[in-house]
C-alpha cells in the first residue's frame, strides 16, 4: 500500500483522479457517448510466489484470468478482452505451457473473454511469470469503493475463509451477481475480497468504522477445517485469509434489506449475508482498528494476508 | 515466432481472427457505433535483458512506455491510457524506482497518455521487470500489416541502423506520422521497425517477395559508425540491427509517389524514402529469402536481432 501511494505521487499529472486513475478494482472511463463505461485491470501470477509445482499449469493459467475477471465483476462490469504478457526462461516445458494456456482458454471461453494479444519475452533463468490485462464494459455506472455513511449495511456473497484448501484456484468470479448489484439503486460501494474481509473493508467503506456481527459472518467449511489445524478461531480465517473472490458491498441505510434478500434469492443460488454496518467513530492511529465486533471489541488484524506494497 | 504460433493454436476459439486477435502491432476493435476504433498492445522491460546498470532508470521507464506508443502509432492510432504491472524483489532501491516512474510519467505527459492503473507484485530475488499495456484509439480504420500486391512500393521514415548507440532508448514514436499515413487512401499496410527492416518486411508484405534498392535505404550515421567497429557493411546494420522504431509502410502501385512526397515534406521534417517494391516470385523454403537487392542478389539475414519466440 505504501509503495502504491508513492507510485501515485511519482506519476503526478500523468495519473488522473479515480475512478479513471489508480485507486479502485479497475480504472473506469466512458469511451464515447452511448456506449457505456469501459474498465481495465491488470494482475499477474509468478512461479514460486503465486503457485508452485503442487499446482497444475491449467489451474495457474485459469487463475491468472479469473482473478482479473473478479476485479471487473467487483465493479459490476462484464469482462471482454484480455492480453497476456509472458516472461519465461529458455528451459520452460512446452507441455506445461500448453496446459497453462489451456487454463486461460477454458476460463476465457466460459466467461466470454477474448484473448486478443500478448507478448512473449525472455526472463532470467528460473523465472516464469505472466501478466494479464483485462478490459471490460459496463452499461451502467460501475460501482466504486469507499462510498459509505453511518447506518449503511455491509454485505458479502458466498462463504469466507480457508481459501488455501482449494478455492483460491477454483473460485468462480461473481460476474452475474456484480452486474445485478450494479443495477440496484441502494448498492453504493462494492469490491471483491482478495486480502480478507477485515483488510478489504477499510477500502470498501473509505476508512469509516464498521461494526461486524460475528454470528452473521458466513464462515466457510474450509475455514472451520483450517482452524482445526491452526488453533485459531474459524472467524479469524473467514475475516483474514483472503483470496475469497467473493463480493463485499455497501447498501444504503434507506434500502429495504428484506426486499433485497428476497429478490436476490429469486435470482441466485449463492447465499448473501448482511454482516454488519457502518457506525459512528473514526479509525484510530494508522487507520486501525476500523472494525469492531458487535459488543464493542476491536478487531485485531493479526497476521492476515498482506500484499506486497 | 514459433512459440507465438503455438500459443495462437493453444488459445483456439478464445483468440479471434486479426485484426481483433493476435497477429498485428495491436489488437483492434470498434467499441460501439460512432466512436472509431480501439487498439491495445502490451510490451515489457526486464533488468538484465532490456537494460542494465549502464542505463538510467529514467531511460528504462521511458522506453517501457515509448515502445508501446510506437506499436499504437504503427497502426495510425493515438495512445490514450496505460496500466503498468511491476514485478520487483524486496531490495529494489526506491530512488531508482522513483526515476523509473519519472521516465514513464515524462513520456506519458509528452504524448498525452494517462497511466490509469497497475499492479505491484513481489518477484524472485534479483528480478525487476515491468509490463505496460497501452490502449489507444483511431478515428479512421487502423492500418494493418500484410496487405501488399506486386508493384506496390515500400517506404520507411527516418534513418535506420546503429540504434544501440542511443536511439533504442531515445527514439520518438511516430504518432503524428502514423496518424497522417492512416488517413491516406494509398497506404495499405504499416508497422513499426523493431526487429530490423529485413525481418519486419516479411510481416509487412505478408510473405511476398520484395526487391530493395540498396542506394535508396536511409542508412543512419550510427549504422556507419557501428560498421566501422563491426567490419560489416553499414547497409547490413540498417537492415538488421532493429529497434529503429521508424515506420515501414506499403503504398499502392497506383498512388503517385511524387505527390505523396511533396505532401509529406509539407507536413514533416522527418525524411521519408521509397526503398523498394513488391515483385513477383514467392519466398523460398522457411520463408527466406523474401528479399532481394536490386540486381537479383538475395538478402541473407545473417545475425539480425531475433526476439525470443
Amino acid at each position: 500500500m505504501a509503495l502504491i501511494r508513492r507510485i501515485h505521487g511519482w506519476l503526478g499529472d500523468a495519473n488522473p483522479a479515480p475512478p479513471e486513475g489508480i485507486g479502485d478494482d479497475c480504472a473506469v472511463w466512458k469511451p464515447g457517448p452511448g456506449v457505456g463505461w469501459e474498465l481495465v485491470t491488470v494482475d499477474g501470477v509468478c512461479y514460486g510466489r503465486h503457485f508452485d509445482d503442487s499446482v497444475s499449469a491449467w489451474d495457474a493459467g485459469r487463475k491468472l484470468l479469473a482473478r482479473n475477471i473478479s476485479d471487473i465483476a467487483a465493479m459490476g462490469g462484464e469482462p471482454v478482452r484480455g492480453v497476456v504478457a509472458l516472461w519465461l526462461a529458455g528451459a520452460t516445458d512446452l507441455e506445461w505451457l500448453h496446459a497453462f494456456y489451456s487454463g486461460i482458454r477454458d476460463c476465457a471461453l466460459k466467461y466470454g473473454v477474448r484473448i486478443v494479444g500478448g507478448d512473449v519475452a525472455e526472463a532470467p533463468a528460473g523465472v516464469f511469470l505472466a501478466d494479464l490485462t483485462l478490459i471490460g464494459r459496463c452499461a451502467v455506472e460501475p460501482v466504486r469503493r469507499g462510498v459509505a455513511r453511518e447506518g449503511d449495511s455491509i454485505w458479502v456473497t458466498g462463504a469466507l475463509g480457508g481459501s488455501l484448501l482449494g478455492k483460491h484456484f477454483r473460485f468462480e468470479p461473481r460476474i452475474s451477481e456484480g452486474a445485478w448489484l450494479a443495477r440496484r439503486a441502494g448498492v453504493k460501494a462494492m469490491m471483491d475480497i482478495s486480502d480478507g474481509l477485515a483488510k478489504d473493508l477499510v477500502s470498501l467503506v473509505g476508512g469509516r468504522m464498521v461494526e461486524l456481527d460475528p454470528d452473521a459472518i458466513p464462515v466457510s467449511a474450509e475455514a472451520v477445517r483450517f482452524a482445526a489445524g491452526s488453533g485459531r478461531d474459524p472467524l479469524y480465517h473467514a475475516l483474514s485469509d483472503g483470496e475469497d473472490y467473493e463480493l463485499a458491498f455497501v447498501m444504503d441505510a434507506k434500502a429495504d434489506p428484506n426486499g433485497f434478500k428476497r429478490e436476490w434469492n429469486a435470482c441466485f443460488d449463492l447465499p448473501v449475508a448482511c454482516v454488519g454496518r457502518v457506525v459512528s467513530g473514526s479509525p484510530l492511529e494508522h487507520g486501525l482498528p476500523a472494525i469492531r465486533l458487535a459488543g464493542g471489541k476491536p478487531w485485531t488484524y493479526g497476521s492476515g494476508y498482506e500484499h506486497l506494497g
